[in-house]
């Protein structure tokens, strides 16, 4: 321990009016806390504002106040709306004036690209005085860095990759310097599928965890996160003992933990027990082949998809015999297992998966209402088909039959491998 | 124009540990700055806080002396880290006391599902006094309004669904009867595909707009955002004459405009022309099925998709010779053409679009890095295909090749549209 023990209080400033007139979300701050979190330090705090010299410039005055370091985002660019350094020299007593050491970067960025240097972009080089610059490897925005009182506050671009590369590069280092060794707080998140959140809470609750080990929930629909927390030196034993107290308790819908999520493990789990997959998608309309191929590497399990929204293609890719279609129609038992077949025999793979629903707004009937999905796992040996009901709009049902999918080739696999065990 | 002519100063406080540890981004406030947006208001700033009593309480207390209207989300759950309702009770000097009306509606949702009331939920009707209930048509948690001093403060759940919900039936008729007939600043954003943020602004601020529109420029990558502001009653034509303004300018860059998406407008156009698509994709891996198919009445247009990724599937399904895949290799002009065609014939479509590429990271070589993306386009009566070298990792070649296949299906349409044109 030396000067500071208290974790630094930490606030993050988003600028933009894309992100304060609806356009678009504030991704930023979540990935700055994200990688705070990481590195033991937490945001205490963070604000939004638009593009108005006088809101930034009061939340800027307000937050180096209060707190000890603020990671400001946004308003660096070249064009008339980034305002952020002019601000921050008003705010804080400075003079603007041109930073050679930033022009000099600048440049550096166009002449390594062969790409010639836009006169706009010099306004990038203008920077309140006595500012640290923070190089821009990403990118033709030089970060900046100033001291006021006792606040350090650090000025990143807006731009995600490039915010991240320095924040990573050029303020944690400065921050792990000025907290000189805080205990970092060690978070396990472990991630529920298949119980609410009441539920799972009720289910923990009457468990005594390891002391220490600090609780919380959250929701990221479908998803339930438990949350464990823990400081200090044995933190890691503490959580491990916890972690496997609440899986015990949860298992098995405990699908994946921290950064990991369903189709990510499903990947890993396929790659692990050496099995191909093929998917016949009808409702979901490749979402589930989108979300297996996301991932470096897919090329290794995942052999095909086919996105079967006509009758025709069911019976060309699938061979869906005309009896079932007619029969028990296209969103059926019967069809889903005939789909989850006729993958599997085109791919050739091991594992053959099938969807079919009505993920509306229209397409629903009386006995097979809006939101009514089948979902078929072949794997040679059986041919399993499961029904269900989904309630929500389109969006959320098809979301829901991607994840309910995923999820039953997890479970699937995890008995196997489980099986093989010696 | 009654007593309040100027536009309300409004702010949000979205409260929530996962909006803070970097667990997941604060999509709210962007949504309520959209509604708000739409109706004439704007946000003007927008705090997020953990679940720490003092932090909420801090935020809370500051908003409300600064700002007219505070709209505050989350934290009125049934669990234990649920602390909005008491914290507000703190910060304004009220007592928390359990509110009939609001367990009564609680009481309702439940009996109206058939389902049974869990204890915890009692919990979301202990309220500050004096509050004013917002009711909750798709959760539990009610919501509540109070006044303190001259702001109104409304609260509402974190659940997106019953959060817009609530703003909309309850909120937004409050605020409308506060500002008593604000003129709304009327907004329009046209959407640039193909051209980087300087060169658009260089290409716009030449121009002379029609006087009273004010001009601002975004980005969401790849996508670049220009957005026009009039406010008043002529507000309407002004912007007409400036986008077409802007149009005549970037044509053929603008995709769209407002809430349209790429997506949603290839969509529209392809339902118009009455004209179906079939797609091959190998390395976006469904994502453009995905994305067309996002859309309700998507079967209309969409026939059937693809993800191609092995050999053998790209040539059973899409007849794409060997010799092809021998001699020019899976990603290549041939093999893109081939697979437009191969789609085209099999679904019977008027359309096939194929998709072939490397998106890493790994599989790249020296003739054909990461990044190396063809896609062809065939309509029976031509193959057209194209080359592309897109930089960034492997999410960002998937994103960057699936929105450039969906930009070319676009001006393939509108090319096609306009011909009809009598």
């Amino acid at each position: 321990m030396t000067c500071e023990t208290k974790p630094l209080e930490i606030a993050v400033l988003a600028t933009g009016d894309e992100l304060i007139n609806g356009e678009m979300a504030d991704t930023n701050t979540s990935r700055i806390a994200g990688i705070l979190g990481a590195n033991g330090f937490a945001l205490l705090e963070s604000r939004v504002v638009g593009d108005v010299e006088q809101e930034i410039e009061k939340a800027l005055k307000d937050l180096a106040e209060k707190r000890q370091v603020v990671i400001v985002t946004g308003g660096l660019g070249p064009t008339e709306d980034d305002l952020t350094a002019r601000v921050a020299a008003r705010a804080f007593g400075r003079r603007l004036a041109l930073n050679e050491k930033a022009l000099g970067q600048i440049r550096d960025f166009f002449a390594s690209r062969a790409m010639e240097m836009h006169a706009r972009n010099e306004k990038q080089a203008l920077l309140p005085q006595q500012s640290t610059i923070l190089g821009n490897r990403l990118g033709t925005a030089p970060g900046f860095s100033l001291r006021y009182k006792e606040c350090d506050l650090f000025f990143l671009p807006g731009v995600p990759k490039e915010m991240v590369d320095m924040l990573e590069q050029q303020v944690l280092p400065r921050l792990q310097l000025r907290s000189g060794g805080v205990m970092p707080l060690e978070e396990r998140i472990l991630k529920v599928f298949g119980l609410s959140e009441p539920r799972v809470e009720d289910l923990i609750n009457g468990q005594q965890l390891p002391e220490g080990v600090a609780l919380a929930f959250g929701v990221d629909f479908p998803f339930v996160h438990v949350k464990l927390r823990a400081r200090g030196e044995g933190a890691d034993q503490l959580l491990d003992q916890a972690e496997l107290q609440v899986r015990k308790l949860l298992a098995p819908y405990v699908f994946g933990r921290d950064r990991e999520t369903l189709a990510g493990n499903v990947a890993r789990m396929l790659t692990d027990a050496g099995l191909t997959i093929a998917l016949a998608e009808s409702c979901t309309g490749g979402l589930v082949s989108q979300m297996l191929t996301d991932l470096p590497g897919s090329s290794v399990y995942f052999e095909r998809g086919a996105v079967t929204y006509s009758n025709a293609a069911k019976q060309d890719w699938l061979q869906v015999p005309t009896g079932v279609l007619e029969t028990a129609g296209a969103v059926s038992e019967d069809c889903a297992k005939a789909m989850a077949r006729g993958i599997r025999d085109a791919a050739g793979s091991e594992l053959g998966l099938a969807i079919t629903g009505i993920a509306g707004p229209a397409g629903g009937t009386e006995q097979k209402p809006v939101g009514t999905v089948f979902l078929a796992l072949c794997d040679g040996r059986t041919d399993q088909v499961k029904g269900y009901r989904f309630s929500g709009d389109r969006e959320r049902v098809r979301h829901m039959a991607g994840c309910m999918a995923l999820e039953w080739i997890r479970r699937y696999l995890a008995s196997r491998l489980e099986s093989r065990q010696p």
